[in-house]
């Protein structure tokens, strides 16, 4: 059986008050009309076409050739919309799925289901439905002694009796396509907004005999269509607490998942801990038994198995098995660490690889690096990469000892179990072994100081005077 | 038609178990009877009355002369503490507010509402009233034949029919200003708490045939007083929501509205998404199109446009357009960065203008600086500002590369173009274009790290054996 | 009269995918059965026994001697694994409370209230009930006309009235102990499961005209159950809120106590104020008027009144009072801070005692050191005390000042009073008030910058060609 999709996305989403168009509005990190062609996606279809309007350039750089494109010039109403896709689908033969590029929570399984049910009823059209505590404003399924959709009734045509009803369209079908094209062709603008409405072919299908079914979701906010930035809000917590469900349920402990923001791609692993206000986000997996978090964020990173994060921000970074980050470390691009590791605080890795048990502990920065095996890094030692035109390369090789708040000036070499004492700055490669120096000897000059502090507070008291 | 208001703030709020005066906890940064008070400006008030005792002092430093005060000295009742702004207002003709400066959520829109029904309805007192879920403990509103209040009964004197009714006494009112004295003075404390009870009121001028109304209020936390410390951060919370709903519905994206912390007189321009953890503080301004956060907090600050501030502090700073900052960045007060600035991480920026296009990629302190446009800071770079008494300047113009771990000690101005090599530390000022260097050569000593090495273990050796 | 205790904890808890035994799993801090002998410790136990099976060595490891051990090598049932305690608790007289290991929420004042109940009504049994809104899967609690339990009805058993029952059975009991082990011998394994069900007791001693009755709990999150790391999430926020509601009660402000993260023997005294994203974990103790957070970390350390901590990371600290901490400080263990302290922005502290009014206030790090009154750390000053193989100490006598960028390596004694240069790096002590200074002298080389730019844009474009 041919499945088809079409998305409705050519609106133009005013109450977003936004410069970017409604349906590229992202939830946990995908824009929305993203979620709803991967929904899509995981039906198999046969085609999928996305109706576009304002903003149609973006949303097809977006999606780019992962669905076809009908142009909507005009937003005349749903039906006029799905009519749009008439030439690319009316002569297929199988079913079509209605979605909307703004309800970013409906689910594909919930699809699946509703195109099974659509087949075993024999259905010319199936309306996916939900039950609403408070369905004001919604329109109200009406159906008939066999549990069939009879008519579909808006807010402002209930009577006192349909007013109660709480089972409402949620505006998504799945339709037998030749039915769903035969019957929009005899749609009519006739109404008060001078719309064409998807919904009149239901009415249209009824009245032919066809059957018209109802599926009924059990989660209500797959139905949620997004408006304003306060319904993306609810969207994005919905989807959220369906993530962290998952990472649950595979074995992940979060200690607040109303506090966790995870990402739909990311994979962790079990028995890792995520710690509350912790962001990880795009491409980014985690191994086992990882502590990560509080307050960190990690971007398309890999980690390792063991690894504790605390504190700190990771960016296209790499992290072997049992490395200590943080807190307040920060690992840019390039960052490749081995195992054993550890990185402490104020330290920032960029574009640069470490091997295993290095320890770069405090206060520096590693950019534009290869660092062998044990080497330490004393507080505030840095590379120094940059000369305000080229990045050059340091390296040290293994078991080196970098003293405290050294200078490594690149491109340059320190050689193996080399040792630079602390306050050098290193303009020459240091052969393996070889202790580096290069600062002045101290000088104590006696009973200075208190001259020193009479000569300040002398300026002090006259810089006073003078104001 | 006059309006005055009445704000009861004399009560001691035992409940908080706090040093500090009940009414002057805040709510989203603002003491609570600051939001009361706010709420009667917005009604134009001719006069407003604020009826303190303990604390009055705290209260009146706090309030200034935004408003008048009357002293209760002793606690007696509601009744009492109206009664004591009598002096003040009991000759004015007009409408009279009653409001309590432990009920920060009143909204000025219901207050507005309120009094155009009382004015409407030609009402000698019109009660605010809210319909709860469970009203227990609550003074359930009676009303007549026609809607209008007949008795209002306390919990314990409640019948069974009247412990189911919903609609419960807020206990704020508006009085037409000369019927709420007159009936004032009739008030007794004839009942077993031995208190003037303002309630009473009520009773007396339905017996007298004055037209008593009820405006019910559509939001029941208008309603909420706060007597204890949970009871403040349930208010804290729907205040929270209603700032961050007005910024949502306004065109910024809120990642997770119920951890992000915004000011009730911050501004966000449309397109600016803030992330979970950030805290958006006093007189704070950000442009639009910023990405501000995860776990940032911004203070008394402008940002402009095109900004993204991650995971830092900052507090009376000024930040250009397209200037990005952090993770983990400090802009202390007097921080004023241009345009196109960069301020990376474990950065410290305090009373210093920064010009367009400046760099401080990491781990440095820029204090008391005028720096020029196209400025690079190496790491580890720092301004000596301080010498134990005395803060001073330090200039640096445009084009210049200050390279990594220098120490410029002002008063220092290093010229258009110089270039200060790593490692060096400057004491005099450098002239355009010139080169400065103040550091010692290398010398490498072959073969002594291990000697070293040696050394350091031997020494290791012997400390274990002491042990 | 005797009570006793018997803790289920053998269960293997697959549905948590973990490495871990389920019952070993934390709650606030605390492994889940943990909490559960911790409140049967506060019910003065005569004798207390776990049940163990799976991860027995685990539990027995964790709990030590706290209580005794019964092995239930096959997982038969609940009334099987009681029966393990038989050689252990048969022969006693008195009271037998059963709880589980995984249901950490249960309260020893409810306890104590059941106990109570059950001898007063000269109880044979008595359940602990509670009303569940949605009371689908649980055993339903039939009671006679005198209101005690006549039955416990299993869902897949009700028929459609018991359906409607939404008192259910949590499991846990208050057995008189010898009618347990007397009607536990009768119980059999003869249903579908072939299990022994501890339920089955119930309908034995009712069968012998025994008292049965319910003691209903009004908090039905008592009765939560862990079986995967949702519910787990869910019994962390209920403790969350249950752990920061106590301490709001107390006096503590809590901004936003959703994203307040307080462990169960954590003490903060009245009117400190807790902001949003701080966990605070272990044996920690603040003292009042402090502000804590934002997102703050503070584990096993102590702190005084009126400090200021933000956006830190503190762990086995000591802090005096009126000292101020952060934003991004870190202090480890053994940092010992005095009274006026000032810590600020990127400074880490470890095994390092700073006297009164001591300022590090940017870029340093303070390790193995003790450092007097009124020294200041100029920014980027740090101690030098890890030489590869040996940590060791510097001292810093009072009133001296470090200059910015100074590395002191230890062993190293500053005296009273002295004044080290920024820049230098020292290698031996400085007597008291003597100036120290080891750095090179400034040359300017004049024009040398362009042609160091020169070079520099040559070796750029060099660079470009090649590739």
């Amino acid at each position: 059986m041919n499945i088809m999709g079409i998305v409705l996305a050519a609106g133009q989403g005013k109450r977003m008050k936004s410069k970017l168009y409604k349906v590229l509005h992202e939830v946990c990190g995908k824009p929305m009309v993203g979620h709803v062609v991967s929904a899509l996606e995981q039906l198999n279809t046969k085609r999928a076409v996305v109706v576009v309007g304002h903003g149609a350039e973006a949303v097809k750089a977006y999606l780019g050739d992962r669905v076809e494109y009908a142009m909507q010039e005009q937003q005349l109403g749903t039906g006029h919309a799905v009519l749009q896709a008439k030439d690319l689908l009316a002569d297929e033969d199988g079913l079509t799925v209605v979605l909307y590029g703004d309800t970013p929570l409906v689910k594909s399984e919930s699809l699946k289901d509703m195109i099974r049910a659509h087949q075993e009823k024999g259905a010319a059209a199936t309306v996916m439905t939900a039950i609403f505590d408070n369905p004001f404003g919604l329109g109200r399924i009406i159906r008939d002694e066999n549990g069939r959709v009879s008519r579909i009734v808006e807010q402002k045509d209930c009577n006192a009796e349909e007013r109660e009803i709480r089972e409402i369209n949620s505006g998504m079908y799945c339709f037998t396509n030749r039915k769903l094209f035969e019957a929009l062709n005899k749609v009519t603008n006739n109404n008060s907004q001078g719309e064409y409405y998807l919904t009149d072919v239901i009415g249209i299908l009824v009245s032919q005999n066809d059957i018209v079914e109802a599926y009924c979701t059990e989660d209500a906010a797959e139905t949620l269509g997004v408006n304003d930035r306060v319904a993306l809000s609810e969207a994005e917590h919905i989807m959220r607490e369906r993530i962290n469900r998952e990472h649950m349920l595979g074995g992940v402990t979060l200690i607040d998942p109303a506090s966790t923001y995870i990402g739909a791609d990311v994979q962790i692993g079990a028995d890792t801990i995520v710690l509350p206000g912790t962001v990880l986000k795009g491409a980014t997996v985690i191994g086992e038994d990882c502590v990560i978090g509080p307050n960190t964020e990690i971007e398309d990173s890999t980690i390792g198995s063991g690894v504790q994060v605390k504190q700190s921000v990771l960016s296209q970074a790499k992290v072997g098995d049992q490395t200590s980050i943080g807190p307040f470390a920060y690992l840019r691009p390039g960052a490749n660490l081995g195992n054993g590791v550890k990185i402490g605080d104020f330290v920032e890795i960029k574009n640069a690889t470490l091997a295993d048990e290095v320890k770069v502990s405090h206060l520096s920065y590693i950019g534009d690096a290869v660092i062998g095996k044990n080497v330490n890094f004393g507080c505030g030692a840095i590379t120094v990469n940059y000369d305000g035109f080229n990045k050059q390369l340091t390296e040290v090789e293994e078991d080196a000892f970098i003293g405290s708040n050294v200078n490594l000036i690149a491109p340059v070499k320190i050689g193996k179990g080399a040792y630079v004492v602390a306050g050098s700055t290193i303009t020459h490669n240091v052969p393996a072994n070889d202790l580096a120096i290069a600062r002045e000897r101290q000088v104590n000059k006696e009973g200075y100081a208190e001259k020193l502090r009479s000569k300040f507070y002398a300026k002090k008291q006259q810089s006073k005077t003078k104001q």
